[in-house]
């Protein structure tokens, strides 16, 4: 795999000197062009071999380009916080909003690798990491991300020569460490495993550039003419792109206008075109109920048990995450409450989903979660979640049918994650039925202080309700694991629907408290 | 101070349950409308005697309003993430945005009390703390915030009875600790810190109510009560300045058409009141160059220079944070490419300050500088600053009058904490003069690929010079302090100004470097 790179490329400093000023103009114009487009991100991984010039490749494109829209982040072991979360929150805590570059250096490579060298993890293991890195890199070029990755590579001979070399030179020599030399005796290992990472993760949208690291002049001219060469065509694109879209809003405008009532009817259109949906959410039993006297005993004694299971968990260090979702008026807010009440309230946080900041619009979906992992032994509650991606954003068109297809995978990914972490995580499908909805909505206009609940959105939804229904259906279908199972709730009557997500909770807390 | 909070103040259960309901509904209202409103954020400080019921009132309060506007936050010893930031580092991040309620507890008030009660800081230490959280509490309230402070309180023998009582009870006893009684013991000690602090952060903008904590009815009542009443006043006030916002625009867009011309005569008179500057920069002595051979040779020797110096810093964890400042065209990114071409780009990072981003704007402008500070040992170099405020928010009427008037102090305060903490602060102003900026305009746009750099903005900005001028003075007037002072450059020759900038930082490191 290797050869390639062990050819003694080399570049005159003649022509060096000739050819970098050009690629250096052209990268800023393109960095330039890049930031007032503004609708991607570019993500350029730097691995390989100590010594092969990765930091100092990273330093040039600094200089050569604009650093004021360069984030630069290397990865040392891991801080406390970040150790407390799993192991992907600080690479995506650090992913560049769209319209810059991110150059990063002992990134999501770095702990797989070091782990199978040293035989502190089993190929298997290796494997299964190196596929959650590629599902991480493709989920980004999915969403757009211009994703580069370069390989800086030595042979055995010249690695042993630039160390000695840096270790000459007294300015130079603070680079080599003990640690540099017992990576050298290992290098068969170390190729071994770069050729694991780079088969397994070489993917069609994040490919790998092996790239000779011996000479300087030849390998910042290449990396620098790699990065100038993808960046250039997919600016290409997605100007290409942009005007496409534009021309389409054209022409639907101006066909809308041709057509009376146009809008309307596309949607009736797109509602009649679909079978009736015999959904999941059919199977449930909508009719059970809980007495008053049943209910406030019950929810007392959950409650006391959820206070002890969370004050356990706190000390075991036993995240907790809860999904709500469901219909508008289901009570996911009560049921919150109904928890919320007993814990702790420096314990817990809830997080309500709504429409995205600009800083999260400017990074994959999944960014805004992420984001709000807490430390251990907290309990998070989201109210809504990223399922809004596969919910309300396929039916009301607010991501196109590949991204909300593609999400469901994005989702399980991280959801592992969470889980393999050692999060507990409970989702739950608060449901009522379409009459009950309304009978809801109705009782809402006629007390005041409830009226703010209700707003015309929540009615074009109702609307919409088959829509819903099958999208939950899908969602259920594709998203309900064996680790991280949906409950769907039967929340017509609110009193049951309550103590059955009380319940649940304290079950899956006390299955979990007994396994750790 | 305390014997109004010994009382044995109490409500009864009957009287509890009738007012209750009652209670919580206005503040659900209320905070709706905050959340509706959305022009200010509440923060509320709980503080005071083990057992006197912080935690359970935090509690109550998310039980009683909706915990998805709300935020809690306790804090336990700093994460070594923390412990290499200054100590408000952390609370500034968790600032609730505009529209949002934060419940702090053992909060910016707990190190400081511990430490003195234990005797591990000096009085005259704990006033300079004290000191320190009223400016920071009054920024925020001067920023809009409301700012509520709670201190619970509980007599020598209300705490043992209450320590006792939670002892005897299975379910409460994890309550209570060693330490707990530890503090009983030292109670007398615990009295004196509090009314130090009570005395000394008890302002005008965030004063102290203080709580018998004894009967919970009494407290939760007081509490809720004492947050209705603040809130409601607030929303009040806003409303009606909102109101009368709206009307002066109305009476000021009126106005304007009925003078011709209208706002660009309001603007030359705005600059005709001024008097003649003569502002410290015209003591600069601008004629000043360098020639190329000189500068090539200084240049390689100080980035030699810098480079080492930056490793020393790194090891030592010490941090640099460089500012920098100066008029369009100065040069400022070509002083920060040769400073950051001499730095390894794993350990620096360049903040560019252009427009706030919306989660920016919806609090303190100072929190977007805050959430940038970086891990001990890095070189944090911020392309324009904090100083926006005082120069082109103050010039360009972004800012009122008392904002930027105020703002001088509190970046002095924020300053005063960054050195505090150990971290080399270099600002600079790069000048150039009103002819130069004009050459440099016209050659960028004479060269096809730079210029990009020129916007009209830029035009517009040079008809404000003497306004600029005035600010810049006064700028450095408020704030070039005896331990961040302002190195004025004067950058009409680029060689001169660079070479003084990166000689500038060099200095200051070495100087920095043989103190710790």
């Amino acid at each position: 795999m290797f050869r390639t790179a062990e050819l003694g490329s080399s570049i005159s400093k003649a022509e060096y000197s000739e050819r970098e000023p050009l690629l250096r103009e052209e990268l800023l114009a393109l960095q330039c062009e890049l930031r007032e487009l503004g609708n991607f991100p570019v993500i350029v991984v730097f691995a390989g071999v100590d010594g092969a010039g990765k930091a100092q490749t990273i330093n040039l494109l600094n200089e050569w380009m604009d650093p004021r829209w360069l984030v630069t982040r290397a990865y040392d072991k891991p801080s406390d916080e970040e150790r407390e979360r799993p192991e992907f929150w600080r690479f995506w805590r650090d992913l560049p909003p769209s319209g810059r570059i991110g150059l990063f250096l002992s990134s999501w490579y770095s702990r797989p690798v070091l782990d199978w060298v040293y035989g502190q993890s089993t190929s298997a293991h290796l494997v299964d990491r190196l596929d959650r890195i590629a599902r991480f890199e493709n989920a980004l070029a999915e969403d757009g991300a211009l994703v580069l990755k370069f390989w800086m590579h030595l042979s055995r001979e010249a690695q042993e020569r630039r160390l000695k070399c840096l270790q000459k030179d007294p300015l130079e020599k603070w680079r080599v460490s003990q640690r540099h030399w017992k990576h050298w005796q290992m290098y068969e290992r170390f190729v071994e495993a770069a050729e694991r990472t780079i088969m397994r993760t070489s993917t069609g949208k994040a490919h790998w550039h092996i790239v000779e690291g011996v000479d300087p002049f030849y390998r910042s001219l290449t990396v620098g003419t790699l990065i100038r060469d993808a960046l250039a065509s997919r600016l290409e694109a997605a100007k290409l792109e942009q005007e496409m879209k534009a021309r389409r809003v054209r022409a639907a405008a101006e066909g809308a206008a041709a057509v009376a009532g146009g809008t309307d009817s596309t949607r009736a259109a797109a509602t009649t075109v679909d079978v009736p949906v015999v959904s999941v959410l059919h199977s449930l039993d909508m009719g059970q109920t809980l007495d008053k006297k049943a209910y406030q005993q019950q929810l007392r004694e959950y409650q006391a048990k959820l206070a002890l299971l969370s004050r356990k968990a706190l000390k075991k260090k036993l995240s907790t995450i809860l999904v709500l979702e469901g219909p508008d008026a289901a009570g996911k807010g009560g049921a919150v409450r109904r928890i919320t009440a007993a814990l702790d309230a420096r314990n817990f946080q809830v997080i309500p989903i709504a429409a995205p900041t600009d800083e999260e619009t400017a990074r994959h979906y999944l960014w805004r979660f992420w984001r709000h992992l807490s430390r251990a032994g907290r309990v998070t509650i989201f109210d809504r979640s990223w399922y809004g991606r596969v919910l309300v954003e396929r039916v009301e068109n607010l991501a196109s049918e590949a991204e909300w297809k593609r999400a469901y995978a994005e989702i399980n990914d991280f959801e592992e994650q969470l889980i393999e972490h050692g999060i507990v995580l409970v989702k739950y499908w608060l449901h009522i039925t379409h009459d009950e909805q309304l009978a809801r909505f109705k009782a809402r206009e006629e007390r005041p202080h409830k009226r703010w609940k209700l707003t015309d959105e929540d009615w074009r939804n109702r609307d919409k309700w088959q829509d819903y229904e099958r999208a939950v259906n899908d969602m259920v279908q594709h998203t309900s694991t064996l680790h991280a199972p949906w409950h769907l709730v039967e929340g017509n009557d609110k009193r049951f629907g309550r103590i059955k997500v009380i319940h649940t909770l304290c079950e899956q807390l006390e299955t979990a408290l007994a396994r750790v």
